[in-house]
């Protein structure tokens, strides 16, 4: 259904743009952020159907976010989900156009007046804040994509503190998931209740996400390369072991899970597939 | 009015992306597109204040674009508005985050809920909408600026015609003044046909300041050289007075201004500051 729509949003024309804009978004990625979207639209009982556009904008939203940050002035990466990426594909010009074509698209789609014939004008503009909140600077303890990137730059070939790498990490990752659920909870008519629950599950696997990275990264690099854990410490400073350990960190990822399933209590029996979700994304792995 | 709005939206915090963002905003820029908004909020019958945050978004979208198109992989601009552009001031990733963030930033503004106080849902989506489709890809007859860029960026160093000059220079200049217009026709509260009116004289000054800027190009190229017009043929190839020689380049101007007073005409005796506003922006000039 996302890909569909994604496909609809994203028409060939006659434009290099155009063609970068479905090689970004039409090929690859697991839609984890529009899942989660339309997962709380229908946990609050509304109509995933309706909602799908905003599961769109949503992808389309990451999907910039990822083409920017390949770019040879960010973090310079040829490749991405198998394939060159955008800019190696199409030149660094035709990526910039890209992502700055596909985050416009989104809001188009946002934006779109059709959608009053599904939702308030009200409804429409409180979910279209929440993204735009995520997608942007941010501030403070809560940055938002842009204000993650920020700190990730900045804290390269330099050892930050473990408050400033979860600030970080919520900018980079957990904002953008954490809008998704509250973005599906708005769309599906919840109440401030469960808004707020779709908000602290999002923001708790968000977080989670990157420690169990993390984790991953250390423990798979000791099995292969036969070294004890730890030993690679100038790589791995930044990082959830780095600071804490491994036993320490994976016990904060088994934490911020309990959170997020603690959150879906208001939803009762209804959230058992999101609960699953959480548990296999997040402690299964280690 | 617009530069205190602007101060107000974009707070100074401990990031350099913040700082870049108010370096890009507040310092310079002819305001010509909030301004052209604001007053079509007032000849339509509206207050100008509440418009005010629609008009810095405007803003914000403009240079968000200026910041793009200067980077080393676009036009490769050192200086803008007489002093260092973003990237060369902060560097590539700074200034591409920059960007983003203040693209996200107008949306953002535009989908505040508190606006809600003074705009029905229905108006905001609806004046949104226009503006996120000037400001993206767009598609044939009707590009977007990123449509104009890409146009742009593919005719260098290649003669084009005179009617993908058209659609270059629509999407790159036009499109945003038009929807500027049309923004300000909704957010007043006008009808149908004064909105359509707005886009009207949007899109044919938007369409004219090219014509005048490449017809001054030649024209004071050719005092300053002591050289003839039109000798300068390889540089000036893809301009209206390239296409079209000096003289009906001229006539060219004239016409587009007066389709633009002519489009006032719906207004009356109201539309007198900005029938003064186009003509001497266009017209006196040559």
């Amino acid at each position: 259904m996302i890909d569909r729509s994604l496909t609809d949003f994203l028409p060939v024309y006659d434009s290099t743009v155009s063609a970068a804009m479905r090689y970004a978004c039409l090929d690859g990625g697991k839609r984890l952020r529009p899942v989660l979207l339309l997962a709380f639209v229908q946990l609050c009982g509304g109509e995933i159907e309706k909602a799908v556009p905003f599961a769109a904008a949503l992808e389309m939203i990451h999907a910039y976010s990822l083409i920017h940050d390949d770019m040879p002035c960010m973090d310079d990466s040829p490749m991405r989900r198998g394939k060159p990426s955008v800019h190696a594909a199409y030149g660094e010009d035709m990526a910039l156009l890209t992502g700055d074509a596909l985050l416009n698209r989104a809001y188009e789609v946002i934006l779109n007046p059709r959608l009053l014939a599904d939702y308030s004008g009200e409804s429409m503009i409180r979910a279209g804040s929440i993204l735009a909140r995520a997608a942007g600077l941010g501030q403070g303890d809560y940055p938002g994509m842009i204000g993650g990137q920020e700190l990730d730059i900045q804290s390269e070939d330099k050892l930050i503190n473990l408050d400033t790498l979860e600030r970080l990490q919520q900018g980079k990752t957990a904002a953008l998931i954490r809008a998704a659920c509250q973005t599906g909870a708005v769309l599906g008519g919840g109440n401030e209740a469960q808004i707020a629950a779709a908000g602290q599950f999002g923001l708790s696997i968000g977080l989670c996400f990157q420690i169990v990275d993390d984790i991953l990264d250390v423990t798979s690099s000791a099995e292969q390369m036969g070294k004890p854990v730890g030993s690679d410490g100038d790589h791995h400073k930044n990082t959830y072991p780095g600071f804490l350990g491994l036993e320490k960190a994976k016990e904060l990822a088994r934490q911020r899970t309990k959170t997020a399933l603690d959150a879906l209590s208001v939803f009762g029996e209804e959230a058992e597939s999101l609960r699953f979700l959480a548990e296999e994304l997040l402690i299964r792995k280690f």
